[in-house]
């Protein structure tokens, strides 16, 4: 039953098959849980929901 | 105040007054705090950003 | 695989195992997913640590 | 590496900065932390998907 | 009904007091809605269960 | 400035030591960002706070 989660930027479909695939693989073995268990919600955030040191990521990319 | 969240897939407009008005309903009566007090937020994720024991849904059903 | 977490104050065990039946109850009927599916996650504050309207619940009820 | 998450209703690009901002400003201060350390993410939830006392934002406002 | 909720490392309560006065006044006055719909989680973590950069903070603190 | 999030039962801290180091090394490669970017939170969950399937995990487990 446990269930990780991951606040992310937008990825793309590969990339979601990944997380999922390896966050429940580490966890299986870590945790000692069948792998049946566990539950994997990806989230994906736009640039301008998303801050780091008081700037938004949009605002931050537009700087560079 | 008690805040519920649920991260569920797509759900139809009928399907979140229901899910508003049950979960209230019974975490007020069980708490003992007035329905006022509760907060609800209906969080719907796409089939692709789920997984269940390291596969997506998207991949689980196209599967079936 | 839909998860629904409680953000509350202190909750004995017996209103634990009510919100968690209650809810997956409600959600499995109204989703339309079988009970097995759902996860509840009940998580409990302290006073100090939850505000409303700007004040913490612990201050809150020092004033009443 | 604390994480500031708000969950609100739709908010405009301007508001999301001045949120990023002063969440970022006034913690940093308070916990005394660099401003760098800190991570805000906005979540936005549409009407129909918010409870308030049993019934959603969406029918409350359709009401008044 | 908006809700902000801080995972941080452990604060003491005059932290957690103004952490709650200050994030609902900015995000009261940014948004537009009155501070009395505001509500403030404050969640704290061990330095063990945090990571940063793949290594714990507890890890991290004992090679400096 | 992805942040991923466990919510688990009880987990030791060499357990909790690889969680964060698997975890932000699977996460860094498949999104390709570097591990300094990745937060980790290791959320610990008592057994009458989760339920599955409507019953929490300590009725589950003394039912056993």
């Amino acid at each position: 039953m446990p269930v990780i989660t991951i606040e992310a930027g937008l990825v793309n479909k590969e990339q979601k098959e990944k997380l999922i695939k390896e966050f429940t693989k580490s966890a299986s073995e870590i945790i000692g849980l069948p792998e049946e268990k566990f539950i994997v919600f990806i989230k994906e955030n736009a640039d301008e929901n998303v801050g780091v040191g008081g700037i938004s990521l949009l605002e931050l990319k537009s700087k560079r």
